[in-house]
């Protein structure tokens, strides 16, 4: 059985994808160079698909400077050291508008082409509660459209799901969970903004919420040593 | 009002524009380059976006090849002079997986940015029956998953609505509706296969189709003048 699984290279998609892996699919992982400016998760996706024996890794140039808009893409800058509450209070600026559609519509067209039916995608509601595409709501009306949208949908061959293991789990639930299934953390990178070398900022959003996940699950993080 | 309209350069794309003019919106108009090898059509996507005074022309790069696996963007021959019944019959190996889906997203994405709630796809379920993102149960499930994908969605504030005004019109109707709406047909570009002038073949689905349309519309078709 065959799983496009969506990568960025990050604490969250990798552990999706050990995941799919331990749920006994051949995964084909998919990352996408979008010039966002956080361009080192690139190389963290390659270095985790290889750790996690993925089937194939697939990287889609896709051109969402085109509308520009957010601070991935963007010269705005990368909110610090915000309280959580902040974070859950309202959507980001590191929202990219219709970015896990345009994701989820890849992997759809690769889940055809390879005759898979199950997409694996590590949004999460809880951490993330302020991006609108990580709601489980937005999550089964894709599932459902990607139904009609085909050709084994028409043909009524085969349905498509859609699998989030992650949306509901706490950052800390996810560490564990990624340690249980074996995800190499020192590969992953979950920085927004990162210095030239590379290295985690440890103040923005992103890398906040995988502190404070690590420190609760009592882990400590091997890409911060 | 502002609207995002899908547009390839052929003939239901540049009447579908067309139509969202005469509807009174400010149109954005979007074209793919996404290795198609009828890439004439992007010259005429450009010469019609100006004639019909759209706001803005986009062309978002994508990489539909990373995946392969359709005549448009693969090697595999484009059948020539099939009769109607067989056009109908099968999905044809035109077919590229999801494409309508990863249209849609940018389109999305872009109205987003743009706050605008309308997004015109010329899609046509009667001469395309056989591609599955093609129909109205498909465009109405995309709408759903929209008005759940996004920032305004969440908010509450605004609908988007996936406008679809030739989806059930014959081809002859489509060209008697951009007739009406001065679609300058000898711009636009309906082959599947041009030679590399550009010229079309007269023999593929789309040129059989066209030409059809256009007799039964008792109009003589100025882009094979």
């Amino acid at each position: 059985m065959k799983a496009v699984c969506l990568l960025s290279g990050g604490l969250d998609s990798s552990t999706c994808l050990a995941q799919a892996h331990r749920d006994g699919f051949d995964c084909y992982a998919l990352s996408f160079d979008y010039g966002q400016r956080h361009y080192a998760e690139l190389e963290s996706a390659r270095k985790v698909a290889k750790a996690l024996a993925a089937q194939d890794h697939r990287i889609a140039k896709i051109d969402l400077r085109a509308f520009g808009h957010s601070a991935l893409t963007d010269e705005i800058p990368v909110p610090k050291g915000r309280a959580e509450a902040a974070m859950n209070r309202e959507i980001p600026v590191t929202y990219v508008p219709a970015r896990n559609t345009i994701f989820l519509s890849f992997a759809l067209a690769w889940a055809e082409i390879l005759e898979a039916n199950d997409i694996y995608i590590g949004v999460n509601a809880l951490d993330y509660s302020g991006y609108p595409d990580c709601r489980p709501e937005f999550i089964h009306a894709f599932e459902r459209m990607s139904n009609l949208a085909t050709r084994a949908g028409v043909e009524g061959r085969t349905h498509i799901h859609i699998r989030t293991p992650l949306i509901s789990l706490s950052k800390a639930q996810i560490v564990r969970l990624g340690q249980e299934l074996g995800v190499p953390f020192e590969l992953t990178h979950s920085c927004y903004d990162p210095d030239p070398a590379g290295r985690a900022c440890g103040q923005c959003d992103s890398c906040l919420l995988r502190a404070k996940g690590f420190h609760e699950a009592g882990i400590s993080d091997p890409a911060c040593a």
